[in-house]
């Protein structure tokens, strides 16, 4: 495995590809019900004072059990169109192990980190933030290429799945 | 500069070695003051649903600007006997690092990254969260060392200071 | 209108009927929802420092527009069986007028007021705690009766509706 | 004990004093301290969607161990000088009972609620949204007169102290 210069890399640009998932839910009184709201990562980078440029795409909104092959062709246009050589994508945990699978050797020379979080950022406990730093530090110090950043672990794209009744990602 | 193999060592048992700070100040309304309370790194890896080990140490619970030769000393030797190649320390940023500086040189093969917060993990907009997140990771990818992690970015010992008036840290 | 010595009962015990609703909402990350925890008013109350009694009964977790005429005639119950003079219900808001109508007339010497969230009591910005602090005071202050007390107002059971555009209680 | 009619009074203006103590609570970094910012309590009301005008003054940002006669008779002045009949005084928990006993009798047909926190508004875990929720619900319920309202319950001016070791408010 190859390693970036790090003392160089982590005021690099951050690109952040959003796509919904639990981290960015939000309370919508009017509907009863709990839906994607405006993604949550840039202002995390920023409340922690995230000292380098961040530039935001964001592709949906949805819950990754309903991604569709489109959503992820876009995802994957995303991210290659954004100017930056690491990027974050957020997104919803139940798929990021058939995402990252499907972004693995078509990102070229970006290192790709997927994150996310078990419970929404807007929620008093929130893996939220930690994710989103941990994720944010792997893009910056990994090789490029394809990883989930989640349980304060990396994972390969292709070696990871979520065990769902555990709450956590496992390799696979 | 040296990395270490990450798919294997972000599994590995993290040691944390906590100082005080102001990441772990509480109110104490009996005294009208903050002052620091319980190591929140350990609670901040639970709540992130850390999937690796984790062992802690308790130097002290200081503002750094109170922290002493035999503190620092303290602290090296804190490092040293925890068994983790690994070492999280958690520390007041303003004097971080000169901390940072005195380890430099003296831990081996055990990769060491000091972080702390602006704001304590208690306080509803805190970067300790997302600080302890980043951090974690750079334990886990960088080379054996000495470094800082504030502000979403990696500074080597000796290389860096805090700029309290900007409340960040820069390259010295 | 015909209040109660209020220097005597702040400090008597209040009883809470919980029922479900926003206020007590969790994310089930196994689910992908948010359904209806452990009754919140309780541990809203102690991390306030209520320093009088507090029983709680729980009736049901649902979200008030699937409440049964079952399971108002439950809450019913529940609010006589408690030994308290003052019940505090806690609703979801969708129905708590509805709940309200239906209790006016029925609970006696007892001062019952209704209250709930328009945002998670587990969110970061949320009314609960506001809104418990509010009905509690109220149970103390008003006269025996059912009352709703939600936006930092009091309605009496019978003249409120909610206003779901505006997200608010408004005199019906 | 005299009642305003509750129906009215709770959609009236509600006028805020504001005094500083542990509610108003910032961190700041530079300083390595908590110092007070400014009034938590309008925000809090909006938070909650309080449906009244709300009019605030700020008086002074201190602990209230540093309040002098002077800053006492600057509170009786805003107090008055307010347009509203209700009003709620935030203030530090350690003096509350000395400025509540200064105030009494001196407010004409205004009822008083003085509160505060025994922790910062802006923590996690913090009795300041139920506190501002309770003492607003007493400034329109209670009749004229000087009041504190702090740990779930009302106490009246000249009548209460704060039992520091115990943390709470009790019957002097």
């Amino acid at each position: 495995m190859r390693f970036r210069p790090a003392m160089q890399d982590t005021a690099a640009p951050l690109g952040v590809v959003a796509t919904g998932g639990t981290l960015d839910k939000l309370y919508f009184d009017a509907l009863s019900a709990f839906s994607c709201g405006e993604p949550a990562a840039p202002e995390l980078l920023k409340k922690a004072g995230a000292d380098h440029p961040v530039g935001v795409t964001g592709v949906c909104r949805k819950d990754s059990l309903e991604l569709t092959d489109d959503d992820r062709a876009a995802i994957l246009t995303a991210i290659l169109a954004r100017p930056e050589r690491r990027i974050l994508v957020t997104h919803g945990t139940d798929t990021m192990p058939v995402t990252a699978g499907f972004l693995k050797g078509k990102t070229g020379d970006k290192t790709v980190v997927l994150t996310g979080a078990m419970q929404p950022a807007l929620m008093r406990e929130t893996d939220a933030p930690f994710n989103i730093g941990f994720a944010a530090a792997a893009t910056a110090l990994l090789a490029p290429g394809v990883y989930i950043a989640m349980n304060g672990r990396i994972f390969e794209a292709g070696k990871v799945r979520k065990n769902r009744d555990a709450g956590r990602f496992e390799v696979a």
